[in-house]
């Protein structure tokens, strides 16, 4: 905590960013160190409860649907009949939430390495846990690259990776090994959907994403944007990838008729957010 | 200027919000107090040169174009053939850049009542400068509401206004009366743009900007919404208003093929801020 004149502020310093962004809080509800990482909750004066991991801001409760939205629904829109679905991370259930939004998923499993994320979530943000209990619904406190390895090939049809940023325990989630067993898991035309980081901040990253998820072997690419106020540069990435063939638009009808109620995504929204900036286009096209 | 545990850092602190964000700074290069504002420059470690305006943050090297781009091009591939444009504030000098990228231009007046800001620009972001002095170019440093009073009726196709928050200075920029000589100056199928705040952090103050200008006779508005990391929020809008008529459509063909260059905007780009998210409809809706 940073005492910034007045009152008492969470501040997150990203030193790899020179950029800090800073929280007032009327109070700090709990902390607990578990094995993995240390995880703080903090009551802020504006946006709801907070979420902090290792120093790093993680979800709140007022802006986290921007990221819940756009890592599940441009993929379940874009795959023809979503019925099985894997998250790896996503602990505090908010992906989840969103994925059984969709009335073709049969199965979502959600795999997060820390249980306390999953404990401080159903207290502090409940609405997240919402669909905790649909029958549709498992949560496995396991290793999600162990998990990948032992599950069965041509077996799923979208694997979302809802993690940390790629150091301490997430860090095994961003190579090609890792990738290599969830394009094996995938059907053909599965998608893995990877969160990609700052395209502004963190350009290098995202290229090495890119660059990881071809080699193993995913055939075709998108990397969206969307707007993440409280992670660094308030611009945020996710890149799917598709295990053989082209990505050839998305179920533009199904979004368009949205059943389900959402904050940010619809149809507009989606197109919108396959329309790469120039400067990421230049950079994508560097490589 | 904060100490966060190491190095210098500017922090805006946006008491209006509960956020606050920081870039971390090599060193302070110049402050002036204006007449009307003080304005510091700082050398930031990964942003560039930054200015700051009465301790908010109003303009980066790094981060800039979105918005200098995002303020001009939606509105001048949306008017069928801009000729005459008035930029109100703008004295950083970015967005009169951007509008001389349109060859249909044949003059572009920029009034702001502040001369200090563009000194500090020419010396701190002189690529921002680069089209100073093209012919068409009328740089002046007044009182943008007296510039309108007195502007010729019937003279203008395209008003932007690109001025600071409603406090201080800006905050006559921000009313009916204001939007009424701005309706009366263009020329029918004209278009007022004004930049209008996070739509995430001030919702009270865009829907009065969209009251505003409706109340005054604007048949036909239009709010995109764009990145501005170094803004509250990180993401930032404005509000395109038409005198007579629908906005239909933008002239798509000559967004696609660009004949100058832009870090962010394109036509799908452009399509993309056009479409509003969900919570922003609702809100909009209420009213």
């Amino acid at each position: 905590m940073t005492n910034l004149e007045q009152g008492m502020w969470f501040t997150e310093i990203s030193e790899r960013d020179g950029s800090a962004f800073s929280l007032r809080i009327n109070k700090k509800l709990e902390v607990k160190q578990s094995p993995f990482q240390k995880v703080e909750m903090f009551e802020t004066t504006d946006f709801g409860n907070l979420m902090v991991i290792d120093g790093c801001t993680m979800v709140s409760t007022r802006d986290n649907f921007f990221y819940h939205e756009m890592i599940s629904h441009p993929a379940l829109f874009t795959h023809e009949n979503p019925k099985n679905i894997v998250i790896i991370g996503g602990g505090d259930c908010g992906t989840l939430r969103e994925v059984l939004k969709h009335p073709s998923v049969e199965t979502a499993q959600q795999i997060d390495i820390d249980q306390v994320v999953t404990q401080m979530s159903l207290k502090y943000f409940p609405e997240l846990c919402e669909s905790n209990e649909d029958p549709r619904a498992e949560i496995m406190f396991d290793d999600g690259i162990k998990f990948m390895l032992d599950a069965e090939p041509n077996s799923l049809d979208i694997i979302i990776v809802d993690s940390t940023d790629p150091i301490g325990p997430s860090e095994g989630l961003f190579n090609r090994d890792f990738y290599a067993s969830c394009l094996n898991t995938l059907r053909p035309g599965g998608i893995l959907v990877q969160q990609s980081e700052s395209p502004l901040m963190h350009m290098p990253l995202l290229l090495d994403i890119r660059n990881a998820v071809r080699d193993v072997g995913f055939t075709d690419l998108q990397t969206i944007t969307f707007p993440q106020p409280i992670y660094p540069s308030g611009l945020w990435s996710a890149t799917l990838a598709r295990k053989e063939g082209n990505f050839i638009g998305f179920r533009h009808e199904d979004a368009a008729n949205l059943k389900f109620n959402t904050e940010y995504y619809n149809v507009g929204i989606h197109l919108g957010a396959l329309s790469t900036p120039n400067f990421m286009k230049r950079a994508f096209n560097k490589r």
